[in-house]
């Protein structure tokens, strides 16, 4: 296979050679394999387009907007698109705010003194309580949060009243897509979703809309915050990425998912001198806690690497290449991005495959470990014994990949640090984008997909074209390790940057690309959008600010960019959604909504041109701001 | 086309030739216009087989399980099947637990005083809190029912507790599938579903079973019976059916769905002369409220017909044949069931759709009335005064359709109605389902679908088939229309029941097949089935019953398939659901289930050999009894 169709890394495509050796079905062979004649990105132009349905026993059905062709109960093309694009919003959602409840629960149990954890940061707990009208007492600050969850569809959220910017609460309820509480608008875009109940693209959108802000301001915002109070606000640090972190002569446990807080006390349980002794005993070098994905960004900007927690291997397309290293001795999965295939690599490899989630199950599993924030501190030890008892058995069957690259980068961007950077105040950003020393500010939120492209080769591209043309990348989630580990996060990145953003970079020691966070960190980071606009006392459609998700891949990534949307920034997606069969969404998306709510849907597989039309968008609003 | 793929009906038979005529697209048509080749039924095979997948940006997927095809991710066939069917169940979950909300939000504004409801059964409410350990306090009865809706999934519901059979709670407990509250399992089951997190059949069929067993006791059994405390509990009586009903000399106002609370206002304030009088100064005879649907079979379940509310056309599949009649002045569409053809109807018939949920929406809309209970008289009234404003104008523009039948049937079955015609005890019942007169019990809870056969066609047969072999039939939702509509629910109907079956209609001067409500009763019918095993002291799954669903449409179907498989129940679901791409899950479905909790899916497209399975298994449970 092309090398540019597996990966921009060169260590995922050194060990994709060995997972052909090895002959193991792998997320490059699968995906080609799904293609319809000779191009992998072929697929079923029904499916492609958006425009089919099965939900009824009157289906499967398919559609087609230019013979006005409908399903059986009379749905549109548009209608079958969103609707199916609501419901991928809703498991999005229900993943970001499943989250939130965990980080709820864990903090109840830290405030009352069961379990491992502790409140880190008093004081951002009562800063965050403060924005709610609350005084940082930790079952009254829950009470209000869960009440609000609770809210039905039609009863508005006091958080997003509390927590959003004033004009964009004005429009919100203007189109009557001011949320409730989560719980209410899930089941509002899901009991909406049911055959003959809601067949109209537009009123689905506004669905989505409203569940995107319900997602953003009750999910996303308070989870990050608590965790905040929970593990420490991040801060930057160094940060060693890629492959090569992994170590075969150490017991290495991976936590891996979104969920951070089994990751966090495997770190603390890994450093009791007993547990390491033990797994000297057992011929390791030690214990290691290595980073994955999105629970691993959680993990790595927050706190500082040691000789016990020791990198960050990178986001999920390359989970395939993590495992398949030989040096992984023990896969806690929790919620999130795990792959089904996992089982079948944990008997190739030798590993132990551990669900810590009721969410995540695999076929075969043996060993489950549910999190339970009261008791995390046994389960850890537990994982860890089973990694010492794995670690001979693995040494003796399966040869390590070694020589594989270690790279690094700069962690730990967040309003907080950004703030601190800046010596307290937003005027030294707003100055430099105000004088033009930098065009403006990108969001770029992402997965990391194989339509179209390899792994990270898109979003390196679009990090790489913004930074050139002086416009600062705040990058979360799959896409902000992809460009940790393409060195994009690093200080020395400031040399493929444009000369009024290397000034920047030399004048504050910091990189081009600022590694914000998770996908997760998308509600904190309109936060911080929020804050600049007032700040500068314009709304929030008059910054020179856009979101990008170059390489969209599941569901979180959709509500994300639905909530992009209902804020009103120049939302970047790409591939370009599963919804061209629906020509009257598309016209919605990109351009109606422009009148509506300010945002704007770009879609461009080119990333020159798709840059183009970022920094288009950021000049307009420079013009229109007279700067 | 072939009458027989039309409807069982000839009244919509009949309506069918206008609709041609006019040349309105139609759900016959439709149908027919998916059909790949000249077989309407004939589909895409990967969609029908439920094997594809179009979450993510590396699908659409398809799998075949034949070759271990699996989509990108690595989901098998299995995983893929298993999934959909989750979220398709989640949406039905999703709009029973919508309906219990409101019902709810009804019966606090009916206590407080405010809006047009009262508290009609005050014994109910007593008898109803009683079993949940309440003393009949309608806030602190709203208060723990919504307490344990938001239970997570981890949390045991006390609603589950209180209400289900011991052995059923042994078993659920034993396999890990009691559930938590409603909100709680549909974000356990949205969050399972997004890409990556739980691609295993299995673990993602408990967790349809978990929301099964979740919505039958928190959504169904606890707004049917606070739907009784507010309109009063079934009990037998006549009602006139079938589309002869529509008098296009009156004002006819048709409320349509599932959630009745409008219908019954309607009917309260069309009864007000002054309205009256101002629709016979428009020139029509009066006002009339016919009933539709499910939010039809409520109504007539609970109210005697007369002058006012006087009829009900009967299911969903002939909503496009009653809106043709030109008999229609309002179509009110609360929750469910109003297709998104509806417009063009209204435009072409001459009669407004006003939408009275926010969940229900259609194309072009420019009226609408989001239900709220404390101004439910005012909604009402407005409603009746567009009907009376549009009579005119619908005589002018509109030839109707007269000559259509009408037929009658006997509603108002309930399990306290049941207990009273049986003189306050099952033993009667008991005893002759004991003594071999009725060889036992079928409870059919059934949509209506174009899949295989003409409306209502599958779903009489089935039922003809049963009743002649001793069976006594419960009939709920669009299945319970049909068997009106068709005659099955009338005392004379005893001529085609088998000779023990037809003794006891003849001995309690009942139809062989019982009006036990909509899909929603599905609940309070196991509640029945566990209050017959009490009464034997034996497990739910050795009594002689089964559960039929002869024509499944949605997803609502789905969910109470699920429930029944998890209540143990003997399940005919009929068409083959869209999961045979996926072997191990069809295995485990309809073999393995069986010794995990009991149930049984069978499907089986002939009418009598599918009878022929539910005979078998009451006549197997019959000599297991001994009896």
């Amino acid at each position: 296979m092309d090398a540019n169709r597996i990966s921009y890394h060169e260590s995922v495509r050194k060990v994709y050679e060995r997972l052909k050796e090895d002959e193991m079905s792998n997320v490059w062979d699968r995906y080609t394999a799904q293609g319809l004649g000779s191009n992998p990105d072929t697929r079923c132009k029904f499916c492609m387009g958006g425009v089919r349905c099965d939900f009824c026993s009157n289906g499967p059905c398919r559609a087609d907007a230019a013979s006005d062709k409908r399903g059986v109960c009379g749905i549109s093309a548009d209608g079958m698109a969103m609707r199916m694009m609501l419901l991928r919003n809703v498991m999005g959602a229900s993943t970001y705010q499943y989250h939130c409840e965990e980080t709820i629960r864990t903090l109840k149990e830290a405030a009352a003194g069961s379990g491992p954890f502790t409140i880190r940061d008093s004081e951002k707990l009562k800063a965050f309580s403060a924005r709610l009208g609350l005084d940082g007492d930790v079952p009254a600050l829950c009470a209000f949060l869960q009440e609000d969850f609770h809210r039905r569809s039609h009863e508005e959220s006091r958080i997003v009243e509390l927590l959003a910017p004033e004009d964009r609460k004005k429009v919100w309820r203007e189109l009557g897509i001011f949320p409730g509480g989560i719980y209410g608008e899930m089941v509002l875009s899901t009991g909406s979703s049911l055959t003959n109940v809601d067949g109209y693209y537009v009123t689905l959108a506004k669905k989505a809309l409203r569940l995107g802000v319900a997602m953003a301001y009750q999910s996303q915002i308070v989870l990050e915050s608590l965790q905040d109070v929970l593990f420490g606000i991040p801060r930057p640090h160094k940060v060693q990425v890629d492959l090569g972190v992994l170590d075969p002569d150490y017991v290495n446990i991976l936590p891996n998912g979104h969920e951070p807080f089994l990751g966090f006390t495997l770190i603390e349980t890994a450093r009791r001198p007993d547990l390491q002794e033990a797994a000297r005993a057992a011929g390791a070098k030690g214990i290691r806690v290595i980073a994955n994905i999105e629970t691993g960004q959680e993990m790595i900007q927050r706190w500082e690497m040691d000789e016990v927690f020791a990198g960050f291997t990178g986001n999920w397309i390359m989970q395939e290449a993590v495992l398949a290293t030989g040096a992984v001795d023990v896969f806690v999965a929790d919620m999130n991005c795990s792959l089904p295939m996992d089982p079948l690599y944990a008997e190739k490899y030798c590993f132990s495959l551990v669900p810590v989630s009721e969410l995540v199950a695999f076929e075969g599993e043996t060993i489950r470990e549910n999190y339970n924030p009261g008791t995390a501190d046994a389960q850890a030890e537990r994982l860890i014994r089973i990694g010492i008892e794995n670690f001979p058995k693995r040494k003796r069957s399966v040869a390590p990949l070694t020589g594989l690259p270690i790279g690094s980068a700069i962690a730990g961007f967040s309003p907080e640090s950004i703030l601190e950077a800046l010596g307290g105040s937003l005027d030294p950003l707003l100055n430099v984008i105000k004088d033009g020393t930098i065009r403006g500010v990108c969001g770029l939120v992402s997965c990391t997909t194989l339509r179209d492209h390899g792994q990270d080769v898109h979003t390196i591209a679009i990090a790489e074209e913004l930074i050139k043309r002086d416009i600062l990348v705040l990058s979360m989630g799959c896409g902000c390790a992809a460009l940790q580990v393409a060195g994009l996060a690093s200080p020395e990145a400031k040399e493929r940057a444009g000369p009024g953003l290397k000034g920047l970079c030399e004048a504050l020691s910091i990189p081009p690309v600022l590694s914000f966070g998770t996908c997760t960190d998308t509600g904190r980071c309109a936060d911080l959008i929020g804050a600049m606009a007032a700040a500068l006392d314009v709304p929030v459609t008059a910054l020179p600010v856009a979101a990008a998700a170059p390489e969209y891949m599941e569901q979180k990534a959709t509500i994300d960019a639905i909530f992009a949307l209902a804020f009103g920034l120049y939302t970047y997606v790409n591939p370009i959604p599963t919804v061209t069969g629906a020509p009257n969404l598309v016209k919605l998306l990109t351009e109606d909504l422009k009148g509506i709510t300010g945002g704007i849907l770009s879609v461009e597989p080119d990333p020159v041109k798709a840059v183009d039309g970022i920094s288009a968008h950021i000049e307009s609003k420079r013009r229109e701001l007279g700067i």
